[in-house]
């Protein structure tokens, strides 16, 4: 065996590497807190492209390029490319890597997408079925807004809990050995439907997912919250971020200043109005592949428990008036000399 | 190391076995060729619900539930969850597990999702992370006529390339022994895009996906198409079936009579008025898990490679011009004895 299993909790015994990572943000992004922390801010919502959709792809792939450039190696010399995205049919993703050469798994796990995908990733490096995997996910605020919501032209006014789809894409490349950090354990969420039905209040539909999922993580691994330098949750958002830390109250645990969410930390609550914070699965993505991977290269950050939440629901399961279930994937990321 | 990797083609050392199967399908499918090779057929398109796609989730449930019983095991305490389904985010897979209990990957590969969740279940299986994975999908005709096409009110003609979308779930059960048939390699496929546009031709689009992932089993095994009993995609219809036989004539090899495809099985193309034949995520899914697994239980079949074929496309892709991409995952299904 080349792990161990507990609970919902996988445990590598050769955890695999961050060989590397890329992000590329849209414009609001990188007018953000976070907006030197991303390899490309790209100031053309279209990305050279024609429509919104292939937008979206342009960006995926160009952070899967990056990626793979920064480790040396290509696209199509990749053993498993694992992806997915917001879009209907998961077609930012088919779009991105339809000529990209190498086995594809596509996922869909809302915007916890990136997180399925270093999970899913880590797995099978691990299990020796690869030497390399490319995990990657991304959103577009423009495909996203008149996706799910109205066309951005309508000019609808949002509700005051509504989160603000990033634009961003966020690509790995894992392998078996390097300096990176290192992908130690993973806990695999089960859906959780708190019963919420607001299609604008995301953050509070997925709290209690990612509530389950961390709490999983610490009774499997025998951790408490004190292990990790950070714990971030994404994309919750304000709303989200409040609930799982009352969550933990309720238990007698304290997250205190270590736990922060991907969705409050991309945009600046005063100065950028995004009501609830940031959301879709390129919030997580760009967080975790820019800022979060800087803070290990500069020493910043040993520990890191990552763990990206995302909303199950559809608009047509909203309209008919189900509630929203959530799902939440937890990733444990360390630096090399603390494994 | 648990496998041996050549080229796309992972060989188990320790093949997991598949505990159980079950098939639920609609009055169509019953009404077809396979009808008395399923576990259940409903009559009702509603499966008891008020909408379809809560209809399609009840019966994707339902094949998790008989499958389960069948094996003697719950969904709760299965160790991964492995579906997705044509719904838009695929919701039709999300909330038929909304309260199974157990760690849920999600996955989107449109009609080769039955194979893409086979693969990656018996990876998570022969890696050690799980003893049991369940690996389930399904489509439903009356969700997927109005999400992909045409309100069914509007009682459109059907092009004579177009497919019929099955309305029908299989789901699996996949563990670590026991006497059923093993999957002892699995070939994942890249995404192949031929330029095809047609949305009412997936077929011939997913066609070239099919041959290049078979054409790539063939290589990384060593085996040659005699060396199966049969040999089965899905869902490439009549238009795919014969390019693909096509394609591999071109190479100078005969598939013959061993080789057929789920969308020509599922339906009497005679009887049944369903032109390019039987489509969608569910149509692969029931005629494995209900006809060829009971081939299996019959002794009629030792070697069996399922490839599951998908078209990545989205509607609001394939409006905007896009041509379609596609894959194909094959998985080898093996009696016992004969691996």
């Amino acid at each position: 065996m080349s792990c161990k299993k507990i609970g919902h909790t996988v445990r590598f015994d050769a955890p695999p590497v961050i060989r590397s990572s890329a992000a590329i943000a849209g414009k609001k992004e990188g007018d953000g807190p976070l907006g030197d922390r991303f390899d490309q801010i790209e100031p053309d919502a279209w990305f050279g492209q024609k429509t919104w959709e292939q937008a979206e792809s342009a960006m995926l792939r160009r952070s899967l390029d990056l990626a793979c450039e920064k480790a040396a190696t290509t696209p199509g010399a990749v053993d498993y490319l694992l992806s997915g995205d917001l879009q209907n049919q998961c077609a930012g993703a088919a779009y991105a890597l339809r000529d990209a050469g190498a086995p594809y798994f596509g996922l869909y796990g809302a915007c916890s997408t990136m997180a399925e995908a270093l999970t899913l990733g880590a797995m099978l490096i691990a299990g020796g079925y690869a030497e390399t995997c490319a995990a990657l996910t991304g959103s577009h605020y423009c495909t996203a807004e008149r996706q799910y919501r109205f066309p951005l032209s309508y000019g609808c006014v949002r509700t005051p809990t509504a989160q603000w789809t990033v634009t961003g894409a966020g690509a790995f490349l894992l392998g078996k050995s390097g300096p990176g950090p290192r992908i130690t354990a993973v806990t695999t969420g089960v859906i959780v439907d708190a019963g919420i039905k607001d299609m604008s209040n995301m953050g509070a539909a997925m709290a209690p997912a990612a509530y389950n999922t961390l709490r999983q993580h610490f009774m499997d691994t025998g951790r408490t919250p004190e292990y990790y330098d950070r714990i971030i949750t994404g994309d919750l958002g304000h709303i989200g971020h409040a609930a799982v830390r009352e969550l933990f109250r309720r238990d007698g645990a304290e997250l205190d200043e270590r736990y922060d969410d991907c969705g409050r930390m991309v945009y600046d609550r005063e100065r950028q109005d995004v009501h609830g914070g940031g959301s879709g699965a390129g919030c997580s993505a760009v967080v975790l592949a820019g800022h979060l991977m800087r803070e290990f290269q500069e020493g910043k950050l040993r520990r890191l428990l990552f763990a990206a939440t995302g909303a199950l629901m559809s608009p047509t399961a909203s309209m008919q008036g189900q509630s929203i279930p959530g799902i939440c994937h937890a990733v444990s990321i360390e630096r090399a000399e603390t494994v």
